[in-house]
C-alpha cells in the first residue's frame, strides 16, 4: 500500500489559545504539551513569536519552546510573522518556523501589516538568515486565506498559485495550504492541491491547515489525504472558536481527526484513550471555554481495534 | 462533467423526531414539511408506519403522508418495518417505502423482532403485494448497521454483501447504505459502496444514510459522492441526537450538507437562506432540543454565489 502514515500536527497551543481570552499559565501549558507527547503527538506548534502586546496569551512562547525541545520525539514548531520573530524562534531552539502569508493582500496588511511584496522580502530575509547562520531550522510558509478571505471574499486561484511560486523562490522549504476562514470544500481542496503540486512540486506541499467553521473540516482533511497530503494541523477539542462566527468551532478537532485516520487504517502513533484524557487539562484550566468534538462523547465503537 | 446533481433526502420528520421525547403537533409537522419544500427540498421521509405504542412521536404518519402527497414536486417517503406497515403506507399514498434491514441480526431482532430469514420473507411479501396490486410505490431497503453495530460490534463485510444480494432477490428495487451507528469512515464507505455496486449493480445503490456520531458525517458523504452516490439522507439542524451517546449528534446536518454540495458545484435545487430560516420552526416547537450545524452560525462566505 502507498503511504499509510499521517502526521497530526497539533496547533492548539498556538492557533487555539490565540483566539481565547483566558491566558493559560506557563506551567499548565507545559503539562499540556507533555501530556500530548505522551499520547503520541509528534509535532506541536507551541506558540507565536509576536509582541506580547498583540497576543498576550502567547507571551511565554520563548520559554515554552525552550521547554518543549527538551521532550524527546517532538518536533517543536512556532509561528513567526517576520525576521525578528524568526530570530527569536531560532534562538529559542524551535525546530520549525512557519510564516503566515495571506494570499488576500488586504488580510495580509491587517494581519502582519505587510503587502505581498514586503512579505516575499521578509521570507527571503528569514531564509537568508537561516542559510547564512547554518541553522537547522526548517522554514515553511502557511498559504493563508487560500480558500477565500472574510474581508474581501474570493481570492483568485491564480494569485494563490503565483504566491506559492514566489514564496518558494524566496527560500521557503515548504508550503502549508491554509483554510484560515473555513471557506474550503473538498472539491476545491483537491483542485488547489493538484495545482500547487504541479506548480511547485509534489514534495513541497505536504501539509494542510483547516478550520471547521462550516462543519466541513474532516471532509476537507479526507480530500487532502486523497491528494497525497501527509501532515494535517488540528487542535485538541477544537479549542479556539472563531472570533467572527459565534458558535462556530475553530481548528479541526484532533480527537475526531485521529479517530478518522485510525478507522481508515492510517498510522498516527497516537493513543486515542490517552488523547481523550487530555481534555481534562483544558476543562480544568479553562472551565468557561467550549470544547468541541464528537468521538470523545460518543465513545469508540464497540469492539474497536486501535 | 459527469452527474452534478445530488438529491438531498430529508429524514428529520422520521429519524429526527423518533429520537426526541417531545411529540410535535401534526399542524407544526405540516408547516415544517411545507417550508422545507418551499426551500427546495424534493424528497422527505415524513414518518414511520409502526404502532403508536412503540413510536408515539410518529403516530400521525398516515395523516402526514396524506397531506404531504398534495404538495407539488415532493417525493413522500415513509419507513415501514413489515407488510402491515407497507400496506398502510401504500393506502396513505406514500410514493416510496423503505424497509430497515439490520445486517447485524442481533440488532434486527431487537429492532423489528425478526431474524434475517424472516426479514427476507417480509421484503418478498411487500414486493409481491406491490406487484400483485400494480402499485406505483417504490420499494427500497435500508441496509442498516452496515458499518458496525453498537450491540455486537463489527459486522462482517461478506454478510453485508450477501444480505444486499438476498434483499434484491426478495424484490427490493434499491438498497440504501445505512451507517445507523455512526461507525463509518470515508475509506470504508468507499470500499463498501464499490463492493455493493459490483454485487448488485451500480444503479441499485444510489443512496446513503449517515449519522454524524463521531463527526465524520460529511467526510463520509463526500466519500460516497466520489463513488457515484447521488442521494444523501440528512436532517435539518441534525435533530434527533443519538440515544446511546450523550452529546453526539444524530443525522448529518442538512444545512451543512447543502453548503458543502453547493460549494463543490453540485445542484441541489435548495435555497440555503430559506433552509436556514426553517430552524426557527424547530426552535419554536422544541425549545429544549439541541440543534446542530455550523454553517447557520458562521454564515455564508463573503461574496458567496449560490
Amino acid at each position: 500500500m502507498a503511504n499509510k502514515q499521517i502526521l497530526v500536527s497539533e496547533v492548539g497551543p498556538r492557533d487555539g489559545l490565540q483566539s481565547i481570552d483566558a491566558i493559560l499559565p506557563t506551567e499548565i501549558k507545559k503539562n499540556w504539551i507533555l501530556a500530548m507527547v505522551d499520547a503520541g503527538i509528534q509535532e506541536i506548534e507551541v506558540g507565536s513569536f509576536v509582541p506580547a502586546s498583540i497576543i498576550p496569551q502567547l507571551a511565554d512562547t520563548a520559554e515554552i519552546v525552550e521547554y518543549a525541545i527538551t521532550i524527546p520525539n517532538l518536533t517543536v514548531a512556532a509561528l513567526v510573522p517576520n525576521l525578528r520573530g524568526a530570530i527569536n524562534a531560532i534562538d529559542s531552539g524551535a525546530h520549525k518556523i512557519s510564516i503566515p502569508f495571506s494570499t488576500s493582500e488586504t488580510h495580509s496588511i491587517r494581519n502582519v501589516k505587510r503587502t505581498h511584496e514586503q512579505m516575499f522580502d521578509e521570507i527571503k530575509k528569514v531564509s537568508d538568515y537561516i542559510n547564512n547562520n547554518n541553522c537547522s531550522t526548517h522554514l515553511e510558509v502557511a498559504l493563508a486565506t487560500a480558500f477565500g478571505c472574510s474581508i474581501i471574499g474570493e481570492v483568485p486561484e491564480d494569485l494563490v498559485i503565483k504566491s506559492a511560486e514566489k514564496i518558494m523562490e524566496a527560500g521557503s522549504k515548504e508550503i502549508v495550504l491554509s483554510d484560515t476562514t473555513g471557506y474550503g470544500d473538498p472539491a476545491t481542496v483537491k483542485k488547489l492541491i493538484r495545482k500547487l503540486q504541479s506548480a511547485i512540486g509534489k514534495d513541497k506541499i505536504n501539509g494542510i491547515h483547516l478550520h471547521n467553521t462550516r462543519g466541513l473540516g474532516l471532509a476537507n482533511a479526507f480530500a487532502a489525504i486523497e491528494e497525497g497530503i501527509t501532515t494535517i494541523d488540528s487542535s485538541i477539542s477544537g479549542i479556539g472558536g472563531c472570533p467572527f462566527a459565534p458558535g462556530a468551532s475553530g481548528n479541526i478537532v484532533t480527537e475526531d481527526l485521529v479517530f478518522m485516520l485510525d478507522a481508515m487504517g492510517y498510522e498516527t502513533g497516537i493513543d486515542l484513550e490517552k488523547l481523550f484524557s487530555i481534555r481534562n487539562i483544558l476543562s480544568d484550566a479553562m472551565p468557561d471555554e467550549p470544547l468541541y468534538g464528537y468521538t470523545i462523547d460518543a465513545g469508540l465503537p464497540v469492539g474497536y481495534k486501535y
